[in-house]
């Protein structure tokens, strides 16, 4: 496990939320993208040492919306940097960690991602998160 | 604002959570404190570009108590690394930013802390957080 890529976080509206990250704290949106198939459209706030991702759901039956329809806009995870997405998978399933995602799915930014249980996180949904060059593609 | 200084996140045990973050994630355990002004116990967890900070109720009735008990264990907060905090306090508050907290409180490790009312931060809770040199004290 490197580092911590990103926090991903909940919002209704990334176009009402944005102001805040930028003018109210200061920190710079780097890109805003569409993840269809994770029904969201995401924003990359730039904090520095570590990634915000905003998303907002696509659509009323995403995961996002879900989200927000229970617990209302929030923290929803955390994302570890890693290698070899598919080998950390496999550990974690040795060290008894339940998978969301047994196989990588395709997330923001170029990235592999997997998401763990939060049961197996004591409460936090952490996901692998592995960048894509552009080069082995 | 500087950077992410670290995640909150609050366990019913830090002595059952612990293994996770160390042996399953394979990352260190710096440092465990009480901070009896907030009634938490804490552990720092060192995730390279940012802390983790498992937050453990010291009693039944505190902030981190309640929180598991309204919402489960999970992500309290982000805490953003800032200089000059009461300055911090000040600009905020002229950004419209409304406070939980508009004088600060001394925090974990060696630091002054306020928090924002997540109102203002679209639903996370956000913290500033200043370390406190040695040397000024």
């Amino acid at each position: 496990m490197k580092k911590v890529d990103h926090i991903g976080i909940a919002v209704k509206s990334i176009d009402e939320a944005l102001a805040f990250y930028t003018e109210t704290l200061g920190f710079r949106c780097t890109a805003v993208e569409e993840v269809k198939s994770q029904q969201v459209r995401v924003a990359f706030i730039d904090a520095n040492n570590v990634k915000l991702e905003l998303l907002e759901s696509l659509n009323e039956n995403g995961p996002i919306s879900k989200f927000i329809e229970k617990r209302g806009e929030g923290i929803h995870h955390i994302a570890i940097g890693i290698n070899s997405i598919e080998e950390r998978i496999s550990e974690l399933k040795e060290k008894g960690v339940r998978m969301v995602d047994e196989v990588p799915k395709e997330g923001a930014g170029k990235s592999l991602v997997a998401f763990m249980h939060p049961k197996s996180g004591h409460g936090v949904l952490y996901e692998l998160c592995e960048k894509v060059h552009m080069e082995e593609k």
